[in-house]
C-alpha cells in the first residue's frame, strides 16, 4: 500500500477490503492505526476528533523536542486544527521547521494550524479580564476559542475596583452566550459578572498577585465560593481549558 | 392601592400610573417594591427571576426558621417556581405551615414549590453518580435541574472502579447535552466520562470518604486536573450550582 | 482603709499619700491594684481603658462560668461599659446573677454593661452585610461599635449577586466614616465597596458556607487579596475585632 | 477640537458644549474619556481620584514595559501624582525615557511622579519595622504615604526580642496617629505595639525568614490573630497597601 | 515462686538463680518480664523509667476504660509515680475502683499516682500563661512537672497586650532555670519572655481561639519562627510534653 | 424460568441456551445481569470476585440501612465471603435481622460473612500496630486480611520509644511474607521495621492524636517520606484497604 | 593483612581467625568493616544488601560530588549493582572517572552498574505512564525495576481521556504480576487499571501540571483515595520507591 | 571623650562621671549607647550578651552587604565572638575586606569571629544526622554550638533504615548531655534517640527530600508528634537555633 498513513479512515479501509486493494491482515492493522498511533513514548489517540469534537491538544511541558514535534506533525496529518499549549521556544522551532505553515504566539506559548477556519458555535463566546496583568491567560482563552470553531472577542481590564468599567459594557456582556471570565487576586468579577446574565459563565482564576494571592489559591476558592450562582471553574491560569469548555457549551 | 404588593409588576405600575390609579410617588414605591424588598434582615432581589432565568435560591443554614419562612413566603408570592437549599427541619416546617404546596425533600433539605413544570432546556441533562454514598448530592442535583425547567434523569452508581457499569450505559450518556457528574474519592469518573463525549460536563466533587479524602479536596482536585479537557467544576457537594449552571448551558 | 479598691484611682492614690490617709506601703499596694489585679488564673489590666480607650474585653471560650463572673464583675466595678465576647450561656447566667443590669445577646453571645452611652466617634460607623447568613456576625459588629462609643447602623444583605441592591444604598455608603464589611463565601462585597469610597473599609470574612467555603478561607483570602487599595481585614467571624479598630479609625 | 485629550474634564465639557465649542456628539464622547480611557489591553479608571481620594495605582508584574509605559503616561497626564509598584527595571526605563521627572526606588521597585506634595493627612503615620531585613517593606509602605500626601516617618529595628529598644521610642509612637507595622517571623510587634496606643495599627507580613516562615504566613497568621485588639492587616509584604489604608484613616 | 511479678528485679532475678531459688529457664522468663509485659492489646515498656528517668506515660485517648485500666495498674506496680492523660472519666473511674490512692484531675484529665515526692531538678520549673484561657493546658504543664519531680509554678495571664503584667514579674521569671510558655492566638509571648532571659524555653502553642486560630497552627507558626533564638516547642495543647522535656532539662 | 438469579452463572446460563430451557432474549438478559445487577441507587459489579479475586466491598458510610442490608444481600446470595465497612449500628441490624449468619465486630463496624476459610495466601500477613491506640485500625486490617483468605496475626504495641520491644519479635516480622505497619503520631515504626525486612511494607497511617497529629497528615507524611526505601502506604485510617493490597501481594 | 577491606566477608573474617592469618583484634576490627564504613560524612550500610536483598541506594540532592563519588565507589567495592539517584552532572562526571563502567541516563540522573543481570523477580513488573509528560519519572522506575533484578516492560501514554488507548492493551496489563502505574493531573488511571486486575497496583503521582496540579498533591490525594482498593501509593515523583517496593512483591 | 564608643560599659561611664571625665549630658549619651545603637537600617540591641548570655546573631538574609558589614563591626567593637547566619557571599566579602580575622565556612554560610573559646557548657552537645545530606544543617548546628562555648561533636549519616548504624553509636549518645537530631524525609531519628536516652533531644526537621518531603513539612510535623516524649522542635533546616537552645541548656 502506498498510500501515506494518515489517508487511511475507517471508511477508506473498509472500501480498499472490498475492493482487494487490501488485505485481510493489511486491513485491520490500518483500522487499528486509525484509532491509535503509538510512538513509543506517546500513543496517538486519532479518534478524537471525531469523538470529542477536536482532536487531542499536546501539552507542551515536560516534553522534548523532538516528542513534541512528532506528535505534532502526526496529529497535523489527519486534522486541519492542531493545537499545543505552552510550548517551549525550542520545541516550537522544531516544528516550525517541519510545517512552516503553524503558527506562534510567543506572549502565551500556544502553536497551531488554523486550517478550517469555519465558525461553528451558535452564539459569542466573550473572555472578559479583570486586570491587565491577567492578560496572557485571557488571550490564551481567546486564542483557543477561535481556533476551536467560535466567534470570540475579547473586553479587557473591567475588575470590580472600578464598577463603571463594567457597566459600560453590559450590552456586550449580556448578548454573548458563554462568558469566560479571567481573574486573579480576589477573583470578585466572576460573581459580578454572573449576576448580571442569564448565560454560564465559566471562572478562570489566574496566579496573579504575590503573597496569599501568588499560586491563585485565593482566586480559585473565589471562583468555587461566588456568590452568585450558575459559575463553573477550571483550573488556576487555566485558560485554554476554559476555551475547550466554552465551544462545548456553544455547541449547537 | 388596595391590589397586595406582588402583584404590581413594572408594567402594571406604568399602567397604572397612566390610567391615575397610581399617583407619581405612589408609583415610585411600588416601583421600587418591583426590583428590591427589604426585610431588615434580608433585601430580597425580586429582579433576579427577570435577569437570570430564575428566581434567588434561598441558602437556608445560618437563617432562622423565620427568617427561611419569610423570605421564602415573598419570593413564593411573585414567583411560581421557589427554592430552598439545605433547610433545616424547624425551617421547613414553618413554611410548611404556612404554604402547605410546598414540598420538602428530607434527605437533601431541599424545600420547593413547583407550579411551572413546563420543560426549557432543548437536551436532557443527565446526572451521573459515582457511587451509592454520592447519592444525596446527585438528588440534589436532579431534583434542581428538574424545578428549574429541565429534563433530567439519573445514572446512579457507575464508579469506574467496574467499568463495564459506565460503558453499559454509553448510549444515554452520549444522548446527553449536559452531563453532571458526582463522584467523592479520587473522583475518577468526570475525566472518563469527559473523554468519551462532546457535550459539557460538570463536575460536582463530594465529601465522602475518610482520612484524606473527608472534606471533598481529594475529589476537588481531581475535577480541576481532570485529564480530559472540556470539564468544569462547582464547590464540593454543591448539586444546585451544577444543576443552576446546567439549567444556563441547557437553554435554547 | 475601708475605701472599696475599685474606687482607689492612680489620682485617689497619691492624694490620700499626701494627706496621710494612706501610709507608704499601702500606698504602693493600691497603686499597684490600680493597674493590675491578680486573681490566680487571671491578671486584670486595669490600666487599659486608660491606655487604650476601653477596658480589657473578656473572651468567653476556655474560662469557666466562675472566671468569667470573676472577670466581668471585676472590670465592672471600675469601668462604665464592660464587654465579653462569645459568652457561653452558663457564664452568662452566672455574671447575671450578680448583675441584672447587665444584658445578654443570646445569638452572639455578647453580655455587656453600657452606662456610658455618650457617642464619641467623629463620624458613622456603617456595617454591610453581604447576605442574611452572615448575620449573627454583622450584628456582633454593630452592637460592639455601639457600646464602644460610635454611632453605628446596619445594611443588611446587599451582596454583589444582585447589584442594584449595593448600588440602591450608595449615599449611605459614601456618607459613612469607616465601613465594616461582613462577607463569606468569595467575599466580593469589600473589593467592590471599597471601589466606591474615600474612607477605610474593614473586610470581615465569615465563616458561612460549605465545601471549600466552611471555615472562611476562601473569604478571608479575597480580603486580603481585594483588587480595591485600601481594605484591611480582621480575622474570620470577628465582627468584635472589626469593631474595634473601626472605633480607633473613627477617634477625634 | 485641537486640545489634548486630558484637558477635557467633565465640567469643561459642559461649558464647551453650552458655549457651542463642542458638538453634542463629541461632547459624549469627550464625556465618557473623562471616566474611562481604553487602551484595549487596559481600562483606565480615570474617575478613581475623584471617587478615591488617588489615581489608580498600577500594578507592575505581568505587564509588559510598553503596557507600563501607556498607562503611566495616560496616568501622568491628568494626575499631580502617580505610582507603579514593583516595576520592572525595564518598564521603569521605559518610563522614564519618556517622563524624566519620574523617579525609581530601586530597591522596591516602586516608580512616581510627586509634583503635588501637599500633606493632606490629619497626624503623623509612623511605620515600624521589626527588623532590617524587613526594611524593603517598610521602605514602601513609608514611601507611598508620603506620596499619597502624609507626614510619615520610619522607627526601623525594634522587635521584641530586645524590648527596651520597642520602649525607647515610646513617646513617638504615642503620638504617631496611624501605626503600620511591618514584621515578618512570628510577628509579634504589632500585639505588643496594639497593647500600648489608642490608635489604629496595620500590619504588614513580611515573607522575611526560612523553612515555615518563608512566604509570611506565620506572620500573617500572628497578625490576624494579634492578642492586643484592633490589629487590622493587609497582604503579605503589602506595603503600599498599608500604606493605602493608612492614608483613608489619616483623612480629615 | 511465689514472689508476685513486680518483684523481680533484674538484680533479684540474678541473685535468686546464684541462690538457687529460681532455676535457669524461670530465671530467662522472670528476666524478660523486667523489661516487657505483652498484654495482648499493649506491651509495657518496662525499662523505660530506668532508661529515661520516668515511666511510659499512658495516653489516654482511643483506649477502652479496661485497657487503660490495666495498663495503669502494671505500670503502679512497679513504679512509685505513674501518669495517664487526657483520661476519658470512664477510664479514670475503672483505675480508681482498684487504685483509690490515685488522683484526677478533672479539668485536664490527668490521672495519677505520686508516691515519691522528692525533688530531684535542680531549679525552678515555671509555667507562664498567656491568658486565662490557655489555663488547662498550663495546668497540665504545672502537674506533671510536679509529679516529674520538679519544683514547678505558674503565672497566669501575662500575654503581651498588657506589658506591665509580664515585666512586673520579671524578677521570677530570670529567676527560673526552665521556662514553658503557654499560648494561644499569635502567641508572642514565647518570644517577648525569651528575649528577656538566659534559659531554656519552651513553647506550649495552644488551640484557643477562633477563625484562623483555632486549632492553633497559628501559635505553633509563631512558635518555630520566634524572633528570640533559643525558643524551641512542643505541639498544639501538649503540656504534657513540655514537661517531660522541662524535667530532662531541669536534670543535674 | 423459575430458578433464583444469583444460581445463573454466565456458564450455565450458556448451557441453558443450548440445551433450550432458555431463549436467546432470555439468555440475553440473564448474561446481563451476571455482570451488573441495577438496584436504582446502586449498581452491583457482580463480575468483580471473578475479575478481582473478591467480590465488591460495601462502604457503610453515607447509605441508607436498607441500601446497605439490599447490597449486602445481593452480594451474599452471589458470593462465600461478604465485607461491609464501617457500618452504621442500625445498617447492621437490619442486615442481620435477614441474614443471622453474618457477624459484626463492633469496635471497627466490619460486618461480614465467611463461608469459605480455606486459606489462599502463600504466606503470613502480618499486622503490627505502633500503639494501643492504634488498635482499632489494626484490627480492621487483621479480619479484613483473614476473611479474605490469609493467614494473619497481630502483633501490637511496638513503637519505637522502646526499641527492644520491637525487636523482640524480630523474627516473627522477617517470616512473614507481607507486612503492615499501623501507626499513628510520627509513624516512625514502617521506616523501622522495612529498614529490617526484605518484604514489602505496606504503611497504614492513623488518626490517632491531637494537634497537629489530629487528623493523620503527620504520619501519612511519614509513611510517603520513609527514609527504608520499599513502603507503599494506603488512605489515613484505612485498615481494610491495607488489607485489600496485602492480599493481592500474597496471592501464590 | 594486605587483602583490600572489601574482600572480607564475615566468612572470610572468622576463616581467616581460625587460620592465624588474622589475629583476635583485627578480626573484631575486620567484622566490623563488613557492616559498617564510616566516612566521616557518611556510614555506609554495608549489610543492607544482605538484610533486604539490594544495596543502600544512594539519594544524589545535598550530597558533594566527591561525596557521591566516594560513597558509589565503596558500595560498587562490595556490590554487583550500585544504583544513585538524581544525580547530579557533575557528581555523575565524578564517579564515571574512576569507574568507566558505571552508566547515567541523563533524562533521569540514574547512574548506575549493572554486573549482575539474573532476572529473580517471578513475573514482570508494568509500569504504565498516564502521558508522555510523565515519561521522566516512568523511565526511573522501568530502568530501577530491571537493575534490581526483573523483568520490567513500559506501555506508555495510556491515560483515561482516551479510554481506547488503555482498553487496547489489557491482555499485558492483566498478565502483569506487579502495576507500577506513573500518573500526574487528576491521576485516575490507577483506580481504573486497579478496577481490572487481580494483582497489586503501586500509584506514582507525579507533579506534572500547573496550578493546583504542580507539586502532585491532586495527584497523591487521589492515589491515596483511588476507589479501587488494593491501590498503595508512594511519594510524589518517586519511581525509585515504586521500582523498590515492586521488587519486594516480586519475590519468590 | 576621645575614647572609642565600644569602650564604654555602663561601668565605666558611671566611674568616668564620678571622676569628673564626662558630664551628665555625656554620661547619659554614652549609658545609651551602652544599650542600644542605632544606625538607622538597624537598632543593635548592645545589652544582648549580657541578658541572654551571647550577643545578637545577625541574620543574613534580606540585608545588603554594607548593612552586614555595618552591623557585623560594630558588635565585633564590643563582643569576643560574633556570629552571622547564611552569609551571601558579597557580604562575607565586604565584611572580611575590614575584618581579616573572621572566617567564613561557605558551605553553611556561617560568618564569625571567635576569640573567646573557653567551654562554659557542663557536658557535651552530640549532633547527630539521619543522612549525609542533612550535613550542611547538622554542620551548621556543630559550630555555632562549639563558637557559642560548648563542647561539641558530630556523629553522621546514622538513620533508621540501618538501625546498627545508630545502636553502635548508643555509648556515646547516652554520654551527652544534650542531643541535636537533624533529619529530613519522615525524621524518624528523633524518636528513636529521645526512647533511648534522659537528656533533652532538640530536633532539626530539614528540607530535603522531593515531593511531599520538599520544604521539610512532613520531617517537623514527625518532629512535633514524636512517639517518645522529651522531644522539642525549631524550625526546618534552624541548625543555628538548635544550637542556641542546647547552649542555653547546657549552663551551669
Amino acid at each position: 500500500v502506498s498510500r501515506p498513513d494518515p489517508e487511511w479512515t475507517p471508511a477508506a479501509v473498509l472500501e480498499a477490503l472490498l475492493s482487494g486493494e487490501l488485505t485481510r491482515d493489511r486491513a485491520l492493522a490500518a483500522l487499528r492505526g486509525c484509532y491509535t498511533e503509538d510512538l513509543g513514548f506517546a500513543r496517538i489517540d486519532h479518534d478524537r476528533a471525531h469523538r470529542r469534537g477536536f482532536p487531542e491538544v499536546v501539552f507542551g511541558p515536560g516534553k522534548t523536542p523532538a516528542q513534541v514535534r512528532e506528535i505534532f506533525l502526526r496529529l497535523a496529518a489527519r486534522n486541519p486544527n492542531v493545537l499545543c499549549t505552552r510550548t517551549a521556544p525550542d520545541a516550537a522551532r522544531a516544528v516550525l521547521a517541519e510545517l512552516p505553515e503553524a503558527e506562534l504566539d510567543a506572549e502565551t506559548g500556544l502553536l497551531w494550524t488554523w486550517r478550517d477556519r469555519e465558525v461553528r458555535g451558535v452564539g459569542e463566546v466573550l473572555v472578559l479580564s479583570a486586570g491587565t496583568s491577567d492578560g496572557v491567560v485571557a488571550r490564551e482563552a481567546l486564542l483557543c476559542a477561535r481556533i476551536m470553531g467560535n466567534q470570540a472577542e475579547l473586553v479587557a481590564d473591567v475588575g470590580v475596583a472600578g464598577l463603571h468599567r463594567l457597566l459600560g459594557e453590559l450590552e456586550r456582556i449580556r448578548a454573548a452566550r458563554v462568558l469566560i471570565v479571567v481573574a486573579g487576586l480576589d477573583a470578585a468579577l466572576p460573581s459580578v459578572v454572573a449576576g448580571l446574565v442569564d448565560r454560564p459563565v465559566i471562572a478562570v482564576p489566574t496566579s496573579v498577585g504575590y503573597g496569599t494571592a501568588a499560586g491563585g489559591i485565593a482566586a480559585l476558592l473565589s471562583a468555587l465560593n461566588a456568590c452568585a450562582s450558575g459559575v463553573t471553574t477550571v483550573n488556576i491560569d487555566n485558560g485554554f481549558g476554559a476555551a475547550r469548555a466554552a465551544t462545548l457549551m456553544n455547541r449547537p
